[in-house]
């Protein structure tokens, strides 16, 4: 027997079934026409900014991460909420432009801009995070052919990084950003330029749990931005600090302290020096406000027994939630949080491999499970699917085609 | 410095480009009108196919494996050149369909056949490979409800595997097929239902290099039909012997000597017992015809450099070719075949970190790789490209969209 992910808080039982946003999941499924379904939950993610909101100095902005979650509904629905949009591609800038967010709301970070989306940012007037001096050059001859200053920050590549992060971004030799030390250099050449300044972007890591780990990322990226903006000789119109907050997905995940990472964000608040009075500093989150608000529900269309091992078919699969079968294969393939939704909070009665509907062994969306007896007809969600799950799946793979998504 | 895979056969050197079939890649991509792009060969296509009959004896049949590579002009090349079709969803069904193939040269296997997959395949008159008992009653029941005796073959869960594969799909328990010593019941059973009899589709695995794994497995194939066929009493009206014929990829892979298998066929075929006089024999391929047929393209946007690692930032990646950049994380990431398409045969000079446009540190099509000097506007090729790439990986990720594909 393997354990399963802790389930995110928020779901709860209704006749013996899971209730996502107030409605039972076979009420969901009848509504959207199919399995298989995301379902994201508005609450959940209004309870996520609520928290943040809450834990965190009203100094510091809010931005989302478009890629954790592309879906138009969830665009829209963070409108609102959160005071920036970060993207990482052309298309993600169409996203927020249908979704009416004023570009200047939107700052655009990624290594590989090409022309043709950097003249789209710059038309816009949508905020470059410039990842090299080479991106720059073109970023200002650009502006230069069509008339228009851009507005430039640089993405830093820091010599630290977010310690315990599931995805470092910081330390070392990295295809993010310029390295801190070549960053005034190119920040005066960009003024000079007469570009619209608007300050530096230091992203450190991803997916940390550890609020130390987070704290300490942070305290760095303060005392770096101060240095570079001395050495600049300008002050800084936007500090993004980057996000790096994690959920947990897998058995003894601890949940991140967001109370100790707020208090450490009002001390260092607090602590600026006066150069960033008028500085806008912003953390930027996608998996943290969006990934736990997700639920996939797949039906299980076969029960077989194999040489005594259980498992449970569904019309799933790592098509549309490829990181909970394990991303095509992993060392120590570990469960994310799962259950037979159609009999949620029934007594466990046997192990079961669930697997996905692909003609793969690494279809499985969760391994020696422990679960309530489930037959034919029966929904099985996978938590933790709001996130890096539908946009970050091989949809076409074998011809199933995508999931729906539905927000409620 | 890390290797990097071996390019394929039939790759050919033109003024300092690659030739992909008699055409440059500047040519190539000028007739796309973009990067990133997958090229097709149908002059690979058809040496491999070649290759395959030289070397086969004529009793067995070559089927294609859909999956492998779905593109609609593959579906239409290949449909001259092989005998049978293998697809593993609805979806799939749809293309072979499309592409007029004859449904009786088609067979569905999959773990999660949905009963809408199931009608519409029994309608059609495309062999069913059953996965389990429940799964033939539904197609039975489905039969009956639409008048028409559907044709079934069973796929057999065998108790040994295909040693060396990179995915092993028979031995102990799995959720594909029936496991063997239940088979001869459930065959009879749906002998007994009226449906037309199509008989077994043994499958042991994938993507192995070892000729004599392929050729002990295979014996081990045709000894567990002969038995269940006793068993059943019952002849095969065919027998579907699976593939798992591997192409190599990483450097020191070496390619499947095609010519010993071939060998061990014609003995086995000579040696099949009387009750096989009749029994329609094939193997079934995906990745063996067209995963060295296809070539990734990706163009140089940046060029840079971090702490003395040099970068070339290119406007592909994973959300294209996810295998090649290792499935989002794997510990011992190792480089598929790459080269500077437009510098093809040049000296190489320097190691560089080919990534791709992807904010993720993953995203690498080829890490510490000895290349001649390249340039922003120089394009990158990835080779064996062919299968599991356009239809395998998140199109959708970060919204740069999907990659041209194009077949010459």
């Amino acid at each position: 027997m393997k354990p399963v992910g802790p389930i995110p808080d928020g779901y709860s039982s209704s006749n013996g079934e899971l209730v996502i946003g107030g409605r039972r999941v076979s009420e969901l499924v009848k509504d959207a026409g199919q399995t298989p379904l995301f379902v994201y939950s508005r609450a959940h993610l209004d309870r996520r900014v609520g928290e943040l909101r809450a834990a965190l100095p009203p100094r510091i902005g809010l931005n989302y991460a478009v890629k954790a979650n592309p879906h138009p509904a969830i665009i829209a629905h963070m409108e609102p909420l959160v005071d920036g949009f970060d993207i990482a591609s052309g298309g993600e800038l169409a996203m927020t432009g249908a979704a009416g967010i004023d570009p200047a709301r939107v700052s655009f970070a990624g290594p590989g801009k090409r022309d043709d989306e950097l003249e789209a940012a710059i038309a816009a007037g949508v905020t470059l995070n410039c990842e090299s001096e080479g991106e720059a050059q073109r970023a200002l001859a650009i502006g230069g052919r069509i008339g228009k200053a851009p507005r430039i920050a640089i993405r830093v590549n820091p010599d630290f990084e977010l310690k315990g992060s599931g995805m470092k971004m910081g330390g070392g030799a990295k295809p993010f950003g310029v390295d801190a030390e070549r960053v005034p250099v190119l920040a005066r050449s960009i003024l000079g330029a007469g570009a619209e300044w608007r300050g530096l972007h230091i992203f450190t890591g991803s997916q940390a749990l550890s609020a130390d780990a987070i704290i300490e990322a942070q305290g760095n990226v303060i005392a770096l931005a101060a240095q570079l903006s001395d050495e600049i000789g300008e002050r800084l119109p936007k500090l993004n600090m980057g996000g790096g907050f994690g959920i947990p997905y897998f058995p003894n995940d601890k949940r991140l302290d967001l109370g100790a990472v707020g208090q450490a964000l009002h001390r260092y608040v607090d602590a600026l020096p006066p150069a960033f009075a008028e500085t806008e500093l912003c953390v930027e989150l996608g998996r943290y406000l969006v990934g736990e608000a997700g639920v996939y529900l797949c039906r299980i269309i076969d029960r077989k027994v194999s040489h005594g091992v259980t498992y449970l078919v569904t019309d799933g699969g790592l098509h549309h939630q490829l990181a909970a079968s394990g991303n095509f294969g992993t060392v120590v393939r570990r469960n994310y949080p799962a259950a037979i939704a159609t009999q949620f909070g029934a007594e466990p009665t046997e192990v079961v491999n669930i697997v996905g509907c692909l003609c793969t062994p690494l279809d499985r969306l969760s391994d020696q499970a422990l679960m309530p007896r489930a037959d034919v007809g029966d929904i099985v969600a996978v938590f933790c699917a709001g996130a890096y799950g539908a946009s970050a799946s091989p949809a076409a793979f074998l011809g199933h085609g995508p999931a729906k998504e539905m927000i409620i």
